[in-house]
């Protein structure tokens, strides 16, 4: 039957633009991720886990509600796939109308804190604690900057309700050298957080969203020039040493055995910014803001001694949005009957070892690109990026090109899918023949789960029309709005 | 001091075309190798180890003499940068000249075995029974065919002295199927041998060189079907069940706290051969064949209960000839004084943890096409293969293309090397630039180690020379003699 524990803690762990590849527990060949590998080795590895957009929004947008961004309204519609984001001239954001992973979790008595990058909106309304949380230590946006402080402010820094200073200003980043204490702060907030929950005998759910893999990459003077991957790979090693310490703080505290943690990243490594601010995907193609497996596909532990059989290795095909259903099965809860819910609940995945059958879509935008079910995959648009962007030295698969994968164009293929077997080819390099009985049968059963997908999509208000007058602040003279 | 156990067993055993992405504990994402990564958790797992070539013949010449190819006479002459192998055609082989790992460690007692491929020769005067081993099981060459036996024979399987039968007649391949018993033949070869080793307290050296993973690819019907990565995947796993069936064995008879065991590989993944007879090279740049990472990084681990630290990790440059050199000092016997040895004595790195300064050169036949020295890595000259044979759809680095770097052309570039550095770019895809301080200061260095590696070079009489009709049986007609 159900496991069903006692209400347990819980912390999920969310990284920025790290790649499935980033990890020595995946294969990177520097191996210095010593305190996840152990976390790991301790937990459960999952391999097949994959974010829910291929660009930070609309994926921790999907990760809270439980549900694809084309569902909670942090995607587009006034330009075929395009991926958005919330940057500054954006007014959208996470709507009332979705009900949030912190909400549901605030009803079973649990405190939420969030700490690090929110990214569901900068507005008043979109406040985390107006989303349920009950804390916030972080910023709405990204650390990019330092910007002008007259058309463009700094990013700001919240603790709670109050602004309490600049990204650059109050918050140093040194671009040069690549210093920065926040990822040292932020543990900090995290380590100081669980100790009070702790002594209060407070149930707490913290979403511990740090930042520092994300270009400009940054770690503090201890970490700096400590990696032979350099400043990506030192930002790397400072959140690996910092989870260390988290769970070591758990286990001091003797609740670690009380307290399910969950370790994965937001979307692929993002290899525009590679070498030396970028991370790897691995043997998977191409990197953030692509459909390809290096867009999607992430590094992820599951992790709660006593429960979860030590040095697991799960082929679950999960999702970040997977973490909201479970969660709320871990305290009891149901998920919303009142809309569709796309994340699973892992637990008879993690705690029983089942294979629950379920398929991925992996969407851009406004468009289901592809989808996997089983160990195939099928394109039904394929797209890098467009050739005046890749004219301009922007390249999503550095280094990677394969013939009519790869596309500068956007390639319509719905009537013949590309099909991939990602376990022979997780590349992403040999389509199957068209011809072949295997491609036939295959396409039967994926067509067949893509037309029940797609009957059930009721699109949200779309939160993230960039160029579209009604949504941003200011339209003109911003680069963003070149289509 | 130097560690002198007293001599020990010893195991090598090696695989054929397997990559370094290959092993789940290197990140293959499907995971499929239990027994190969527990071997690593209770060993240590080598993440810059080295093929002493990208083609098989060459490598495992080095491998037994502990000498580059260049050295050992297993390279040619007669066409720039050819790599060639030893295939029926070839007259040439290993030289009485030169001294094999088998021939020492007879001096000092052992009995030596090959199961497996041998590779060195295939005429009487090569037989591994003549430079060193006492008992042989297996063939000269590769399981390719089936010939037909008028112009082209089948490959021989000898026991011994004696040719016991022929590949596809005698010892089954199934080219449909895939079916073929073959490792589990070499599987219980090695139980008899240490089984008897152990019983008459004989130290052995088993060179086991199992060749399930090159194509065509075969494994036993208990294995076929079961791998999520296809036919390959099959022959992965019945090698890792077939590893850990042998440390059992050892274990079972009580000597494995007195065995030292190296698994490894002679060359990269055989990216022509994917994706359903070819494994992975992980994050790393083209295959066989190649200079390029994929082409020579492999897999290695090192296994030796009570000695090797578990779960080890060492960032020692090491190379299939350091092995060599290493089961000397395991046997407390220095390597030869007459000539030039190219493998070290890696004892300090896996007892003790040291880090030995040393280069590793990548080789493609007579030239030397680029170098390692610390994390950084030159290309001299920069060669993926031909236009002509890209344009008939060999393709030695498939989805992959370096602008400059993955070339059809033979590029030279010892005037201004391309220099990468393989921490912030293991995938070899972003040269430094040539005008920066960090370029300059580290070719300097490189430059001198070069230099000094040149002036060693006391090349050996090239064995492999296709199509000099001096080493072919015949050329009409070969398609090997089309340069």
């Amino acid at each position: 039957g159900r496991h069903r524990p006692k209400p347990p803690l819980q912390i999920s762990r969310l990284t920025y633009d790290m790649g499935w590849g980033d990890l020595g527990a995946f294969g990177e060949p520097s191996k210095e991720t010593p305190n996840l590998d152990q976390m790991a080795s301790e937990g459960m590895l999952f391999l097949d886990f994959y974010a829910a957009s291929p660009l930070c929004s609309p994926s921790r947008a999907a990760l809270l509600t439980g549900r694809l961004p084309v569902r909670n309204g942090f995607y587009t519609t006034n330009a075929h796939a395009r991926n958005a984001y919330t940057p500054q001239d954006i007014v959208g954001g996470i709507q009332d109308s979705e009900i949030l992973l912190p909400e549901l979790l605030k009803k079973a008595g649990y405190t939420n804190k969030i700490i690090g990058k929110w990214h569901l909106g900068h507005r008043p309304q979109f406040h985390p604690l107006k989303h349920g949380f009950d804390e916030w230590f972080g910023s709405p946006n990204c650390h990019f900057g330092p910007y002008d402080n007259r058309a463009l402010p700094n990013i700001p820094v919240y603790r709670d309700w109050e602004m309490v200073g600049r990204y650059y200003e109050d918050f140093k980043i040194d671009l040069k050298t690549g210093e920065a204490n926040l990822t040292q702060i932020y543990l900090q907030e995290a380590l100081d957080f669980i100790s009070k929950q702790q002594a209060s005998q407070q149930p707490f759910f913290l979403y511990w969203a740090i930042d520092a893999t994300h270009a400009p990459v940054y770690a503090s003077k201890h970490f700096l020039g400590t990696s032979q991957r350099g400043r990506y790979g030192d930002a790397v090693r400072e959140i690996d040493d910092s989870v260390g310490k988290i769970l070591k703080h758990l286990q001091k505290l003797g609740i670690s055995e009380n307290t399910f943690v969950f370790f994965t990243s937001d979307n692929g490594a993002a290899l525009i910014s590679a070498p030396k601010q970028g991370g790897s995907n691995g043997p998977f193609l191409c990197g953030k803001q692509t459909t390809f497996e290096g867009g999607m596909r992430e590094p992820a532990i599951a992790w709660w001694p006593g429960h979860i059989p030590a040095g697991g290795v799960s082929r679950q095909l999960g999702s970040v949005m997977d973490l909201f259903t479970t969660s709320l099965s871990l305290v009891g809860l149901q998920p919303p009957s009142d809309r569709q819910i796309d994340g699973i609940d892992l637990l008879p995945a993690i705690l029983q070892g089942k294979l629950i059958d379920r398929p991925i879509f992996y969407y851009r935008g406004n468009e289901m690109m592809a989808v996997r079910v089983g160990l195939y995959k099928a394109h039904y648009w394929t797209w890098s990026n467009s050739w005046e962007e890749y004219s301009k030295g922007i390249d999503f698969c550095p280094g990677q090109n394969v013939s009519g994968v790869t596309t500068h164009l956007q390639e319509e293929h719905s009537t013949l899918p590309l099909l991939f077997h990602l376990g022979r080819d997780p590349g992403e390099k040999y389509p199957l023949s068209f011809v072949s009985d295997e491609y036939q049968g295959v396409m039967r059963q994926i067509s067949a789960v893509v037309q029940q997908h797609k009957e059930t999509i009721v699109p949200g208000v779309p939160q993230l029309n960039v160029c579209d007058k009604a949504v941003m602040v200011k339209i003109n003279g911003m680069g963003v709005c070149v289509i």
